[in-house]
């Protein structure tokens, strides 16, 4: 099974859009974890238990494990485990945002897909296309390549344009392309920007969009569904992080978000 | 003691513009290393004693070590623990081309310069300013943001004409305001293209650029400095990787190198 098949699967388990972003920041972390032996681990564990009925997907931002050095990337190490164990139909995604030249590329790679067993990852296009073969060549994995991205300095590059086309349109024409061999490719759009979505969604009618700054980075759910659903509904992963893995009650947070998108579905 | 400073003392004291990049493939070391306890470290500490004093800077390629896991990581902090100890004064710069939203580039900040204690680390600009900002604000670090790559997909993006105007040169433009905060940014421009690394020379007339791409990749010496050096004869720092730590005498290959630079210095 490939990782869209895994995925298409998890969407309709759970009848849900919706991915919980494990960005288990130690400083953030309820103090009842910091007693315990792997705080990072029991913390992700919790949520993770909390939530498997609400998901399409999880996404550990690595960041914060290499942040710990080496005990943070045991903690991450034992996450993925634990949910290939215990809900192995729940894909996880890899937030790393890699590339590099394809020698290096390969062993990221070799890294996040061999070493940690990893679904699907992000990676950044800035390099081009053999920075991101080697990824491609798992041909069951999920390629997920930047094209808008959420934060404020996205408009720095990726709106320059070119002959009237923004970089980032000049990406997704790309990445298009490079999806046609195995089909493997996704794209990362804000949802900081429904009016750039809905025109990669116009480029990439059935590909598969991943959504970061869905909450505390302000991006609207119903505009960004309006603008990024596919015809059959689906063809969005709508993540949140922080929204939910430290709000009060993680599990009513993910219910309310997974329930508030498929209002609009 | 910030990194220009520390790097300038090292390019005086050796004598040397090269940098050799530990690219320690496990599966490319000699055999005699495989036996002992920790072959990447050894093999590292045996490359860093061939060649300590020839080199303006080491670099690490963070890739290479993450593929073997935690393993790799071990070895990696114990190879930078060693440079630190044995020779404090060779800066060690992480080829690792990070970058994301703010909060996240925050986190890998911590990572490769409180944990491990890097010198100076690659960044991807395509995310924009605020995700370049939480590693320029280590004032001591050197933020090398790539700006014209040495591979061949680089002319996928980089290449692209804004009103005439070539994304990495938009790239360098920003870069060289960004360095006007704390003067702390430097630039990977690739040995591969030459007229690029004359044009970005031109808008950045006293930066320092790692250039790599010299070696197997393919990338002409002589052309290279001659569009590359600044005034007075530097502002580059020459990678070599796999040419040097995996020829049969690295030490010869790394004396070569330094002197072939210095003859147009």
């Amino acid at each position: 099974m490939n990782f869209i098949q895994k995925l298409e699967k998890a969407i309709r388990k759970n009848n849900s859009l919706l991915c919980v972003g494990l960005d288990s920041d130690l400083e953030k972390l309820p103090k009842t974890f910091l007693k315990k032996n792997d705080p990072v681990f029991e913390f992700n564990k919790f949520i993770i238990d909390q939530t498997s009925d609400l998901v399409c997907a999880y996404k550990p931002q690595i960041a914060y494990y290499e942040a710990k050095g080496i005990e943070g990337l045991k903690s991450l190490k034992r996450t993925v485990e634990y949910i290939n164990k215990k809900y192995p139909y729940i894909p996880i995604i890899c937030d790393a945002k890699r590339a590099d030249i394809g020698s290096t590329s390969q062993q990221y790679a070799k890294s996040l897909f061999d070493y940690f067993s990893f679904d699907a990852i992000t990676v950044n296009p800035y390099l081009g296309f053999d920075a991101i073969e080697p990824f491609l060549n798992y041909k069951n994995k999920g390629i997920i390549i930047l094209c808008r991205t959420s934060n404020p300095g996205a408009s720095d590059f990726q709106d320059l344009k070119i002959n009237k086309t923004p970089l980032y349109i000049e990406v997704a024409k790309k990445v298009v392309t490079w999806n046609k061999t195995y089909g493997n490719c996704l794209m990362v759009v804000g949802a900081t920007w429904p009016q750039q979505l809905k025109k990669v969604r116009a480029l990439a009618k059935d590909m598969f969009f991943l959504i970061p700054g869905i909450g505390v980075q302000g991006g609207s759910l119903e505009k960004t569904l309006e603008a990024g659903l596919t015809k059959n509904k689906s063809g969005l992963i709508i993540n949140s992080s922080r929204g939910i893995i430290f709000s009060e009650n993680p599990r009513t947070a993910a219910l309310q978000l997974r329930n508030n998108i498929n209002k609009y579905r």
